[in-house]
């Protein structure tokens, strides 16, 4: 399954490994860039420059790899950009606010521009900033997303998309061959998958973390500022962070004004439970995919049979239209 | 395009018209298997046996349709199930709630089963109790719903359709022929459409409701309780209902505990509004395929574009895999 998306940065398979900062790191985009997706790297700003390069170095070894970045924090991080651009990636994803800042230093460096979107607005922003690749991103994405789902939105941003000559990829919610043949039917030219890829082995993610993503159901995910707030995290108001319940949502989601009274105590309680890998009460980002998920195999395997199963899909698809 | 849940009803288009309790009528219903779709007809059960027998007998002038009735009402509904069978429905769909004790006296009847699901639990409830057809409800559905987004309930559910030999359909977000092909591609066997046939000519929505849903988009919606408290309408908590964002959910979406201290003066407000056709203030049901909605055409209209442009999809990615 080819598209112009996998022509441009040379993939084999229209799938994109999403860049879930602290859990994409340079041994998963590897894995996934040798198997004939994009791997990429997700980069907060606070993990220094030695480790960007070592990890930009390791992703490098599998082949062409993405990084990505919150366009929020990057006003705050002065020479992030230049130093994310200097380990040579081949396309970088800057997501959740206006691309506009920054989209020149990207394209100057003929890296590819994508940006994750999540309404019809941002999409009409990122394009205005001249963005090369729009990625509609659902709600039931994990980690930060907006209120609308991927079916809708990636019907919205298709039009856009084709209309300003732009790949529109679809984010949130595959987890299955099944899912990475439907957007591509809808028009997408890859799948940017990320909860799948968080439950493998090459994921950075702790063993804790990984389980618990086996264990959940579509249902127990929560859409949620708790962690960002117990994080003194600075995200947008607007893009809420959807992990798995736990004790700690049940707690206090719906109560976030009592939680920031008492902030300190529940901080130190998050803070020992990250020691322990107690996910009870430590978070763990991951998307309405989860249900899909069934175990924790190498990154390759899972593009695998992403791939073979979209590929069977397609075909027979193509016969109930004859 | 052809499935084998088209060919099981006689249809000429995988296509079906939400059971929309107040908006999907028999003239609805009618226009829409006349264009080789199914038309279906939504039943509260408050509406009584004149009613009922009128708007079928206008259905059935279309072709074969179907029904749609909530499961946690027919317990109250003496007799209203062995009503909806005597017109003669080609499909009844029984939601919300377990199918199981009254699964036999549709299929007595040879009559096709139908269940929306908004959860794998459901949907293994639903097979359970012998259902022909599962319909995976996604949240960004329009109307009462669950939490869990289409595309990811889909692939969770489409499996256990296999497995169990049932047709699987998706509903929930669908507003364009892109959406149809996506789930069709999928392995869903009919797209459940209905936001876009809400704003349709045939509907039963007032004219205020349909231009609302016109001007909407898809970050206009919240899934709220607030209407069924105002109304009354004892529906279970598990399910809230998607509508338009407007004043009255601004106000008291979260406050839900105020409102009902405050019930007989909102009511008074809500059915003043009701009255003048007051949008601000009274529900329009939608979801957040709203934002694919721009006008209000014939509903034959809207099956003709839906199915045009999912062929030309399904053909455009057969090529894909070429």
């Amino acid at each position: 399954v080819n598209t112009p998306f996998c022509r441009r940065l040379g993939l084999a398979h229209p799938v994109v490994q999403a860049p879930m900062a602290g859990v994409a790191g340079g041994a998963l985009a590897a894995a996934v860039s040798a198997a004939g997706g994009l791997g990429m790297l997700g980069v907060r700003g606070s993990e220094g420059t030695t480790w960007l390069r070592e990890q930009a170095e390791l992703a490098a070894a599998g082949g062409p790899f993405g990084v990505g970045l919150q366009l929020w924090k990057l006003a705050s991080s002065e020479g992030l950009l230049e130093e994310v651009l200097d380990t040579g990636p081949a396309l970088v994803s800057l997501s959740f606010g206006d691309p506009a800042p920054y989209a020149a230093i990207v394209r100057d460096r003929a890296v590819v521009l994508a940006s994750q979107v999540q309404s019809v607005e941002a999409a009409r922003q990122a394009l205005a900033a001249g963005v090369d690749v729009l990625v509609a991103q659902g709600t039931e994405a994990g980690g930060h997303t907006g209120s609308v789902a991927t079916l809708p939105l990636l019907q919205e941003v298709l039009p856009l998309g084709e209309e300003a000559g732009v790949s529109v990829l679809a984010a949130g919610g595959i987890g299955s061959g099944r899912g990475v043949a439907g957007v591509l039917a809808m028009g997408a030219e890859a799948a940017w998958v990320g909860t799948r890829f968080a439950a493998t082995q090459e994921a950075t993610g702790t063993a804790g973390a990984k389980a618990r993503i086996v264990d959940a159901a579509s249902t127990d995910t929560v859409l949620t500022h708790v962690f960002d707030l117990v994080q003194e995290a600075d995200w947008p108001d607007r893009f809420p962070g959807r992990a798995l319940r736990n004790e700690l949502t049940d707690r206090w989601h719906g109560r976030e004004d009592e939680l920031a009274a008492r902030l300190t105590e529940v901080q130190r309680r998050f803070r020992d439970a990250l020691d322990r890998d107690d996910r009870d009460v430590a978070h763990v980002y991951a998307g309405q995919a989860s249900g899909l998920v069934q175990g924790v195999p190498a990154a390759a395997e899972v593009l695998r049979e992403l791939v073979d199963v979209a590929r069977d899909r397609l075909r027979a698809v193509g016969e109930l239209t004859r």
